[in-house]
């Protein structure tokens, strides 16, 4: 058994506390409903307080154990954490203040509640620096862990970033390093040997570079900052996170917005140790990048004029933010301009019922 | 296979099609935004409207095939119709306006694409009638079928019936017939003599009595207008809905209200089918009117004063609703006042992690 593995182990089931027990515990961990909160777990539905003048923003994702994480790579907190977090990057991705998130579990029997208060505090450790209340849910008994999180947010009426309105002469942005995310869960399961390899290229030590892989896919970060900072200052003209990577999540921004987008190679952000893993495993780092990878990095278009005010932006929260390429006029996709000057349609993302996860 | 077994056939699987197939055909189904929906289905979220001086009430409640359904013995449109009702109940017992839905689904790439259209078809035929959007959701590939719904409502701020709030003194009333959903659940595979038997003994037809019985579990009513009718007349000081059965559900009203609760056995409204099928199963039909049943129906206490006006609810929304006891200072819990003049503590309702559903 791996260190990750002895975090799902515990004495106490949920089925030998019950349904009502754990919702007790559950209640005693997340603490009294306040703020925008009126009232939070314990009655039929939760409720919540909405400013004049802001509109409601509602997403959900669906979390399986055995598709989304394994217990072998994940910790029970990680798995809470990164639950919340998917939701929180779809706000981020609206510009919208995140305010409420419902959890509905399916919890096998026989899952011990160590591992229920492990996944609590991650989702907790997610959404309370955010002023995220856990305001309610449901629990059934299932066959493997289920983790569903609705998130409520708001925004500003009128002002959310939707995926269309992007405009023919904006410029394209994205902020961290797409890829990482894709580049970790492939090499979760890599050999010591790797590892060593990596390091010795990277000049680095082996542990490090090894966890620092295994987070990018098990503890993304949402960008809520960064998409209330565009909203404020009505910067973008529409945005996405990058949950099925650049390549699917600009296609649907093309799509939407009815534009086509042109992506620079050279502009490309590239983590200088994606080029080293992917001489390693024998994959083009910029599959990494543009393919399927659940980053949960910001993708928005500006305006050229406000292309400053977003440069800015990144220096203010210390967010790597990159200029990418341009949204042009024609039929709906996306290009990328090598660097040998020739084209190439980018296509991809990450089917969730073709690719198998 | 059985008539309904047939209904979860088809030629194309959702594999077939594509997440994003999928999510097309969704929206082409489910039509444009409108109304309190600012933003539907294909962007990061929903946006929703609310207007001022209305809370927000947020309720989600997760459907497992196996455990909370069965393909012997539920349609994919039934299916859809019950995850969207058992929300809809959340939001009647909380007196609550429904506004929109999301629906996360966790499909096999198997599946037929012709039931995820009947179980949107269902989700429709649910929803529409209250008014109520299908504002967006999430997909992913399972094992098995997993519909998770999430229901926004509004309700006047401060006005929403809670499950704290009954005060001695108050009488306590449940909407239709208890226990229905429980008889029609353990009887879904019963034999045709035992059907026969009972026909023979209610002067019915064995067919309308066995279809009667499955729809009481399959397909469920959500006291929606009741919900309204009490928070608009301010008639009610708390309610729940009765998902895990009456005698757990006023069980939560007693714990939160801080109140006793004693029912009269003789006011208990018993369908009379019941005590023929008890009889013949050997089933003591308060155990079904007062044990574990997902019926949805709305169990709530009024003041006194108001019990003509509840009476008068009933006849106006055609829905039969039945004084079955009354709310007394005490140690919280719930009793019940026997014919003969015995009194019974009433334990029991639904626990989801214990009770494998």
């Amino acid at each position: 058994m791996n260190p990750i593995e002895s975090t799902w182990r515990g004495e106490t089931s949920v089925g030998d506390l019950g349904e009502f027990g754990l919702i007790a515990r559950i209640r005693e961990r997340i603490g009294a409903a306040g703020g925008a909160l009126v009232l939070g777990l314990g009655d039929d539905a939760a409720l919540l307080s909405v400013p004049a003048g802001w509109d409601f923003a509602l997403t959900c994702d669906m979390q399986l154990e055995g598709r989304h994480f394994s217990r072998r790579w994940m910790t029970p907190k990680e798995v809470g954490a990164r639950a919340a977090t998917v939701n929180l990057s779809d706000a981020a991705a609206m510009g919208a203040v995140p305010v409420a998130a419902l959890v509905s579990l399916g919890l096998p029997p026989a899952l011990p509640v160590a591992v229920t208060d492990a996944l609590y505090d991650g989702l907790l450790a997610a959404l309370t620096p955010h002023g995220v209340a856990l305001a309610g849910g449901n629990i059934t008994a299932a066959e493997s862990l289920i983790v569903d999180v609705t998130l409520a947010a708001r925004v500003e009426a009128g002002r959310a970033l939707r995926r269309a309105g992007a405009r023919a002469g904006d410029v394209v942005f994205v902020t961290g390093y797409p890829g990482c995310a894709a580049a970790g869960l492939a090499t979760l399961e890599a050999e010591d040997a790797l590892w060593a390899r990596l390091a010795e290229r990277a000049g680095r030590a082996a542990g490090d570079l090894r966890a620092r892989f295994r987070l990018h896919h098990a503890a993304p970060v949402a960008r809520v900052a960064a998409g209330r900072f565009l909203v404020e200052n009505e910067a973008a003209t529409a945005a996405i996170d990058s949950s099925d990577g650049l390549g699917g999540d600009l296609a649907h921004i093309a799509e939407e917005s009815g534009v086509r987008i042109e992506l620079q190679e050279t502009f490309l952000p590239v983590d200088p140790i994606l080029i080293e893993l992917g001489a390693l495993v024998g994959t083009d780092p910029l599959a990494w990048v543009l393919g399927a990878s659940d980053d949960y990095e910001l993708i928005f278009t500006a305006p050229r004029a406000k292309a400053d005010l977003v440069l800015a932006m990144g220096e203010a929260l210390r967010l790597p933010v990159a200029p990418i390429g341009e949204v042009v006029a024609g039929a709906p996709g996306v290009e990328l301009r090598r660097a040998d000057g020739t084209r190439a349609a980018v296509t991809g993302g990450w089917d969730h019922l073709r690719s198998g996860s």
